[in-house]
This record gives structure tokens, sequence and C-alpha cells, in this order.
């Protein structure tokens, strides 16, 4: 793969790289690692990338590796820049060839997202979003369970997703992940809805198995001068009858990244916690709740979920895992010669999340309760 | 006390009666357990009340006490019948000089509960309501802590107050509980949203300090045929610029009773559950968190939290010790002679919910995102 | 009921009235609070027992109520003084004709507690220990299920107990439960393993439904010229091929009340902790834990627990409602004119807690690696 | 490095491949993966090696790697068989001038691990023990605090490990991992003491910064004709004057791989446990417990603590980050030319490891209580 994005102290990029390498399937062969050509030149060097294939923009790293033999070019390009980066990107690599796995969100206007559906569809090639929480094990369990009518028609979900990290005014002193994350031009018009919000929607609508139809948002700025929100909360309403609650905030001072989700049928339910995300509860209104773990040897998960689990119960997985099966998967689609991803982390997730977020917005501005989502 | 409710069968009626028991300041001496007489002299032999002081109506014990010697009368009401006899009992009681302690909600309208606010001012007499879970030590120290300014001005509330018990139409076959819940004759026009909803708003309210204003209300009756609410979704404002959800379910299928808390400031939040309810999470985004623990024994708490702690750390305390507290300072409260109960147990405040519960019904039937709380 | 102990400041005491009165079914009429006379006057003015009953000493106590009324005197005795008083207290009891419950250690010596086990079988009085653990449902829940055989034959018990309230010589700056706990004169020859390591001790055999045959123990003081033993370590044969680690720690600096035990069959296992009393995990080798939950409405319980429940699931019970359990138990089966009390609980029990506390003590002085207990 | 060891189906090779790829610094370049050489050709292909750097045997592999230039060659052996193998292929690996990493124990016999120690003197080459748990950044930070005087002087160390996946006998059913586990030809003389409890003790003295010095061991096998212990109880005796409990078992049903320390000094103490193991817990007898959590961020944190991270704090790691926290500090000590690794994980370490397991299966023999650990 080729890395756009990256360079020296960016957070989400290291992840990407830690996670596209675990399982040894993906080799990282070439990247435009920062706009500033030096940086991208260290950052090659750190990693071991030939100085040959490091280059000063994705177009010329584009052109550059087109001309390699296919067995030597980059397979797919790996997006990991601030959000206003992501369109061009993922655009030119669709129109040259490559296959693109991307931050999210996939851009800053659904107009955008909806032309780089367009070129997947034109192209055959795959287009995936790293949507990390789909990819933790548990996660797909709730999803396989509810999907199998284990609870019976889903009524409620609620999702919450705090963090603390910008409870201050961080961008005014110099913090780099909070800068572009707080500005309009480089984040898009959603701050925290953005950010993690869409990982909150996506994660509501995989679980469930139902989508969101409409929506009534209260969006907020805590911090003073701050240009974009970092408080989100949302009533849903999803098209098989159920409604839904969702939280996102990036001003709960004190939390770090404990996004939480419960999913409620008729008969039951589902609770899972990114703190302690190898457990999944399912709960049961005529009996005990049980504790349902991730492990490759627990045989009552479901198999695709097994196929997700490196290790015995009991040796805990985490985040560079999660996103490592987003990852793998890929590779393997890739190997596969399919030519679309596994619903949640394809572009018409991307069209959704990108269009969740403009609904938000919409309704954030509007006196109307609900504001449907189309 | 003399007791209006509580016959054989009854859920409150007992907790009121083991709590209000449990420190022995109070002594149960009289009683309307029943709208059936049978069953009342039933219960009052089982309580070990003289059959002369089990009555027919709560008018001919209000006349027959008022005549007993002073030392020997009861000397309040507590009333746990169904909401829709809260008023007339709580009315009487007032015009006949009896204290009242009353379940939640205080009645069936803003206009009676208004009409007991005014009684209750013209006769000086007390008047509680049981909000049971302000009743608990670390939601005590949560309020106090957040009074005191230890995480900076509140900027968010969120209340979660899921169960599971009405996931059924188990008003159908026969559940004494459920069929007065779900009955508006007898519960109100308010299902879940006065059964519990109004303990999720009054639990806000107390720890953050906060009183709200506006109210975005989604209400769903997920059962068929049921004929109240029985799921509650609301985005809240609040007067110190403060926002909020509040998520109230009963048919949230496998969860108990599991009310928890988190309220976010600038510095850092507090957490509490009802599941584990002698410890506060005090969250700080500079450093790690803190686990309070409630104990008589425990120094750091302040001194109304030990005051309400009976046992050393590590002796878990629950739901009837929380109950209890509210009886025990009520009971000190009468002795004292004061002339009105402590914030958040008063009138005043059962004004504010049943406001709470109407403003929360007027917008669920509106189109508009805000219904102002006045 | 008669107190004997429980004077102004006492721990235990307290929590025995709150305890017998919780049920509404105990009333103390009666009671020596103290040695000294005044003490005594001021605990019976402040707990309402008219003057007449407040006595001087046990002996006075037992002549004067014997000569009441039948239905007027006190029934039993409670015995919550430090332990050197108990024998005296419960023989003298149970001479003249009352009934007795006893904080353990029942007493000083084995041979103290087998006198007992005679006067109580030739009175053909009822005798119970409050181990108080043992009145927790879902320790009930575990032991009733064990015994059924739900995870196969027994093999290993693990059970902690810490505690860090003894962790500096508070014994010396006047704290008075350190004081006597510390005090050989008062608490016999065994310190932690007295006060706590009995009830370890009674818990491991409650639950696993075996008895100790063998025990290996290090026993050490960790704090400077403390008297007794502050640190209890051993390691323990059952009688039907189990073996076990009992450990308890008045020295674990910053543990509040935190006993736990693990109890391991060939199929599955049960995990309880005080810190969630509530909560009971059943382990299951091969599928998911099951949460199993106090309540008077989980049908799933057996029936011996749902009577132990005053509350729906949910409604957190906790350390008093242990207790109260145990009182209200005993009054049963007074009145049921039985003549012995639950295994577990009754004189026979406190023979065993004798002879293990005797046994551990040779084995810590012991260069051999078991002792028998026989 | 070139991996002895690790062939299809093996659980722990294939972990310290993901352990030792997951940074991106360590490359696999060759391998003896299996005896049987179709299975090492297969296991190689798999992995992506050249079949030329296949080898038939742990001898050849070195002599054909030696024969390679410096750059491309293996630098070190990483030993992965069943523990029988581990002397001869880590000492050949030292004569020949590799350095080496190898799972735990280190060999069979305390005399085999002190003749690698004088190997590892004499070519001054680094060898280095996997003791997985010293891996994790909450126990690395247990260690620093306990270090630095925070506690106070330890007193008391409880280490757990329970694991219930030799319940039954699933070796006479063909489960592999069983099979060589408890065969003493493959697996020594020590079951469930090699395979966990080795690591029990390595993390009790690790974090408590002191050194067991005699033990009293109860050793027992459960299933009936298994041929080794699968369940350890031993009582500890430190040289700075703490005791200790260390219980390891493999019977214990239902449990996953909860390893569970606590350690407590004059002031306060550490609870770590494996389930969550990104949370460290301060206990601090005068005030409430702190949660400290693993984070890159959280700057509250050990520098070296912090050096583990690669997440920020609510990011899980777990038990492959923990295994590669321990190949990156190796193969940085390569690069720098070191020619010891950090204590906990040097030859010492596993002189010290074999020590404890030949002293507690001694310990078992014997009748005496305390059998020396010198």
């Amino acid at each position: 793969m080729g890395m756009i994005g990256g360079g020296p102290g960016a957070f989400i990029g290291e992840i990407h790289r830690l996670a596209a390498n675990l399982d040894g399937d993906v080799q990282l062969v070439c990247g435009v690692f920062s706009r500033d050509w030096e940086r991208t030149q260290t950052m090659a060097a750190q990693l071991g990338i030939p100085a040959s294939r490091a280059y000063r923009s994705h177009e010329e790293m584009f052109e550059a590796e087109k001309r390699l033999p296919v067995e030597e070019r980059m397979q797919f390009a790996s997006i990991v820049t601030p959000n206003y980066q992501h369109f061009g990107a993922a655009s030119d690599a669709l129109k040259n060839g490559f296959h693109v796995v991307c931050d999210k969100p996939p851009t800053l206007s659904l107009a955008e997202v909806e032309t780089l559906q367009q070129l997947a569809a034109q192209s055959g090639l795959l287009y995936a979003l790293t949507f990390t929480y789909l990819g933790y094990p548990m996660v797909n369990e709730a999803r396989q369970r509810v999907a199998s009518g284990a609870i019976g028609k889903v009524r409620k979900v609620v999702v919450n997703y705090p963090q603390g990290w910008l409870s201050q005014p961080i961008e005014e002193s110099g913090n780099k992940q909070a800068s572009w994350r707080t500005d309009p031009e480089k984040s898009g018009p959603a701050g925290c809805l953005g950010d993690i919000g869409s990982h909150a929607h996506s994660l509501a609508e995989y679980i469930s198995g139902q989508r969101v139809t409409h929506v009534c948002a209260d969006l907020n700025t805590a911090v003073e001068h701050r240009r974009l929100d970092d408080d989100v909360s949302v009533l849903l309403k999803f098209d098989q009858g159920a409604n839904g609650v969702l939280m996102a905030s990036q001003i709960s001072a004190g939390e770090e990244n404990g996004i939480t989700i419960s999913v409620y049928g008729e008969k039951g339910g589902y609770r899972w916690s990114h703190v302690t995300p190898n457990t999944l509860i399912e709960l049961d209104q005529n009996g005990p709740d049980k504790v349902l773990r991730a492990g490759s040897n627990n045989a009552y998960l479901h198999p695709s979920t097994l196929n997700m689990c490196r290790t015995p119960a009991g040796h805990p997985e985490g985040y560079l895992e999660a996103f490592a099966n987003i990852y793998q998967r890929f590779s393997e689609l890739v190997d596969l010669a399919h030519t679309q991803v596994d619903e949640g982390f394809g572009v018409a997730d991307g069209v959704r999340s990108m269009r969740f977020i403009e609904t938000v917005l919409a309704s954030a501005k509007s006196d109307q309760k609900w504001t449907p989502l189309v």
C-alpha cells in the first residue's frame, strides 16, 4: 500500500501503519506523508521506504507507481490526512486505478462522496472506510446475533461516545490534532459530529441492522471561540420502527474514548463498551445476562467473529487489532478481486455517513423537531 | 406514621414500610392499606397494627387520628397508592393537620400539585416526595462536589434509566404493578415518563445544580395496545448553559433498574450508577479518575454524605437505606418543627416535576424542536 | 430480644440492632450495653428502652427478665460484646432459658464452645452465630447450585478477605475497635484469624459443601508491637478432595472489606464478591458466563434465595439486609419452636469455627506442612 | 529473526510472530517450524519465507545463516517449541553467535539454564525470556511506583492465575496444546507450575521488587491419569519481609486467562488484572483509589511506561502489544549492542524461574512447611 498523510506526530496515520502491518499481509511500499517534502523524506527513511518511493504529492505517487510492474507497485492507497484532503486523494487514486482505504469521514460533503461512489462503480475498484469500531469481533457478534433474531425486533438504540480531550481550547496552544479538527477549512462543517458522531452513527446502524430515517439534533460548542461543534446530541428514528439516542461529545471532561452502545429488542438486548471491547453482554428479559467473550476458541461465537480473533479467550485484543481486521479483510478482498467491500465499510456507507452528517447539521439549524434523512 | 396504600402484594408500600422502620425513628401506627376493607384489616393484623387503627378510608383515618392525644396520634401520612389517589390523600392530610410523605409523582397534574403547594404553605406542614435516588450517599456527594466547583461549570448531563420489565404486554395478563402503571386513569397522562422519567429529571437537576429550561421530547409506545408511553428520550437545555440527554425506558429488555448519570464540567466529571450505588467516579481531565466510596469512616466525604452512611466503607448499603435516609431526615425535620423539607424533596420540587412531565408531554406532541419549561 | 454489648460507638452492636429491627419481626426490649452503668443507661434512653429494663450485668438481666410474664420478657439474647465476654454471656443465657444470637467467634477457645454446644443440646434452646456473609442471597444461591451438582464435584476453593484498616498501629492511638481486636485478653489468641479468617472459612465450607480436613498456615504480624496476627495465609485440603487457599489480611492497605470467593468444579464455577453482593457469576467451561442477580422477581433463583430478597432485581440490598436475613430466620425458628438453627449458623458450626482457629494457630507454630483438623 | 518452532496450529509461535512483526522493527527471515520437514516448508511458504531459508533443523539453520553476509543473516533465534527443545536450541544459538529470545520456562532443569547463563556470559550475546505479563505498560507502572516508595515497604503479595482449559482430560482426545503440556517428556517435571506458575512468580517479584526466599507448596493433579500437576498453591516469603500467596490452576473451570495480582505496602497497594490490562488501581489507605490508565498521552505515567504505549488512553492495547513490547525492547538492545537485557527478562531471571520451579517441586514433596529458595 501507499500512504497519503501520517507524517511525524500524526496519530491516526501511525495507527493505520501498525494495523496494516499487524498480520503481515499488507506492506507499506511508498507514501506522501506530509505536504512538507522534508518531513515526507524523514518519515520514509524512518519507515524503511526507499527514497525513490517517497513522493512530493499524491499525484506524483500515482503517476510513478502506475509505471511500475504490477507485482511491485502499490495496490491501494491508504488516506490518513485531515479530512479536507480525503476527496482529492481518493478520487485521484480511483482515477488512476488504485483501490482506496480512507479514514472517516470520507469527504467534506455529500456531493463529494457521491462522486467517489460513481468513480468506484465505474472503475470496479474497492473503496473502504475505516469505521474502526466495526472491526471489533464482539461488535460483529452483536450484529450477527441481532440479525439472527436472537432478541426479536429491535426497538431502541442508545449510543454514547464521550471524549474529554477538547474540554479546553487546546487548539489555541498548538495541539496539532485539535487544530485541524476544530478548523472548518480542514475538518469540514462538522466538528465532533464528523470526528466521532460519525462512528456512533455507523455503529448504531451496523449492530441494529436498521437505518436512521429521521434526526432531531442539538449541536453545541461548549468552548468559547471554537469554530466547530464539540458536543452532539441527536434523537433518532429508524426505518424498522426503532428509536434511538446518540450522544457524542468531546467536552466530556475526564472521559477517554469510551464509546458504548446498547441495543434492545423485544426479548433482550446487547451492550458493548469500548472500555472492555472483548466482552459483549447479552441481556435476556427472562433469564440471566450472558457474558460473551472474544476468543478464537469460543465455539459459541459466529464463524465470522471467530475469524476476527487472533488469540484464545482471555488474551485481550484491542484497538490495533480491530483496525487490522479491517485492513486484513480489505487485503483479502483485493486478492480475491472483489469489487465491493463488506457492508458497513464501503462507499455506500460513506454516502450514508455524509448524508447523516449533513442532515444532522441541517436539523441543528432547524426549529422543526424532525428532519428526514433520505 | 399512618400509611395510605401498600396492601398485600404492593411493591412500593412494602419498601416505604421497611425504609421508615429501618432506623427505628419512625413507627407505623395506623393505615388504610387498600380500598378493600378486608385487605386493609388483613394487612393491619399482619403488621401488628391494632384493629382500631385500621381504617376504611383516609378521610376516616384523619378524623379518628385527630381525636387521639398528640403523643399517640400519627404525625404524618405516608402515601403509597397508585398515582391517581395521591392528590386526594395529600390534600386531605394537609387540611387535617398532618404532614405528608408521598411517593412520586405528586399528582396527576400540575394544577393539583400547585394546590398542594398552597396547602402546605398555608398550613406550615411538611410535604416530602420520595425521590429515592437522591437518598443515596454518593448522589449527595456528587451534588456537594459539583456545588463546590470541583469540576468547574457544568456543561453536559447524560442520564439513562433503562428498565425492561414492560417489554411485553404483561398488563394484559394480570400483572398488578403493570396494570395501574399503564392505565391513564390511575397513572395519569404519563407512563414511563411519570414513573421513571421523573426520577431521571430529579437526579439530573439535583446533581448538576442546574434547572431544565427547554425540552425536546420523543415519547414512544413500543408495546402494541399499551395506553401510555413506555419509552422516553428527551434533549435538555439547562439554565446555566448546560445541555443534556435524558433517556428513560421500560422496554429496554433485560435491564433491571440501572439508572446512571454522568455530569461533565470544564475540568472533570462525575459518574454514578445505581448498579454500584456506593461508588462515585470522579473524572479528572488531567489526572487519574478517583473512586469515591460511601462509608461512615471515609473522612474525605462531605459531612452531609457521612450522615447518610450507616456502615463503614466496604459494607454495602442499598435501596432500602437510600429510602430510609429520606424518611430519617423527614422525621428529624418533623421533630425539629421545620416547615420545609430539603431542596430536592419538597413540594416545590413536586411542582417542578409535574411541570417537567407536562412540558415533555406537550413537547412530544409538538413539531417544534424546543418547548420551554417555565 | 435483649442485647449484651453495643454501647455508644460500638460498630457491630449498632449493625445487629439495625438488622434485627429491619423486618419488624424482632423487638429490642432490654439490654446491658456496656460494663459502664452510665453508658448503658444512656444507650437505653437513646434506644427508647424503659429505664427498668436497662441492666447492670447480663446476670441481672437474665434474672429480671425470667420473672416477667412470658409474653413480655425477652426471648433471646443478642451478644455483641468483644469476644472474651461471649462465652459467659451465652452460657448464662442458655442456663437461664434464653435463646442466643452471638457475633462470631463464639468463644475464646474450642473447649468453651463445646460447653455451649452441650448447654444448647441439654436446654433445647437455639444458639446462632452471625456469620454475616452466609446471609447474602447470592451466597445461598451458590451453595444451592453447588449442592445440586451444577458444576460437578468441587475441586478448588479460593477465598480472599483483604482489609486495610489495621495497616497502621491505630490501637496505639486509641481506636476502640482496633484496641480490643488486637488485645489477646479481649480477642483471644487469634487476631485477624478470628476476626475475619473465621468468616472466610465459614464461607468456603458453606458454598463448597465440603469441610476442611487439613490446614497449612502462615500467620504474620506486619505491624510492629502488635500483639496478635494481622495477616493470615492458609492452604486447605477438604474432605471430598478439593483443595484451597484462604487469605485474610487486615494490613492490605487500601482495601475495605472485599471478601471474594471462587469455587471451581469439574464443569464450571462460581465467583462472588462482597463488593457487588447482588451478583453471582456462574462460570461454564463450555459456554458464556452467566450473571445471576439477586431479586425477588428472578424466577430462576432457588426458592430459598428468593426468600432472602426483599426487593426486585436492580434494587440493591446490602450488608444490613444480609444480617437481617439471619435475624429474620432466627426469629422464625424461635416462633416455630425449632431446636436447631440452619446449617452454617449453629453451635456445631461454632465448634467447627473454633476448631479451625485453634488448628490454624497450631499449624502456624508447626514446622510440619499439614496439620489435621479433626 | 529466525524461528524455531511455531508450526501450523501452534499457539505461541503465531503470537511471537505477530508480536515481533507488530512494530515493524523485526523481520522473520528464516525458520525451522516443525520437526516434520513438510510442515516446515508449508509454514515457510505461508509466511513468505524463501524456501532456501526454511531449514530441517536448528543446527542446519545456524550453520547456514552464519555463512550469510551479516546484513542478511538472522540476528537472533526465537525459540517457541515445547519446553524440552528450549535448551538445545538456545545453547546452540549462543554457541553459534546468535542472540536468543525464548518462551518460558527456559529449560527443563536448573542445571540447563545455568549452562545457558554461562554461555550467554561467555559469548556476550543477549538472551531474553518472554515473560509476557511484564510487557504490559501498567505492570511496569506498578513496578516503578512500588520502587519509588509510593506505598511504603511491601508487606503482602497475592497473585492468582486461574485457567480452566485443562479441566477435562483433553490431552486424551488429541488436543495438541494439552498433549505436550501434560507430558513430562516434553514439558519437564512441572505442569501447570511451569506453564503458568512461572508467570505468576515472575510477576510477583517484578512488581514487588522483592525476591522469594521460602516456599510452601501444595501441588495437585485434579484430572485422573494426568501425568503432571494441573493445580498449584504456594505460600511465599520474600527477602525484604513480605509474605505472599501464589495460586495457579488450569482446572479452574470457566476461567480464561485471568491472572491478577495485588501488592500491598504500608500505605497503599496496587491491583492489576489481565482482564482489564490497561488499568492499574492504586489503593490508598487514607483516600480514594485512583484508576491509572495506560495511554501515550497520560503524562502522569512513568516515562518508561509511556514508552510502552502505542495509543492514547481509551484505545485499548492487549496481549500482542505486551508481547511486542518485549520484542521491540529486545531488538533495540540488539541494535545498541547491549550485552544484557532488562531485569525481569534475562537469563538470570530464567535461572531464578527454574530455581523457583525446582524448589516448589521439592516443597510439594516435603513434609516440612518451608523450603528455602536459595
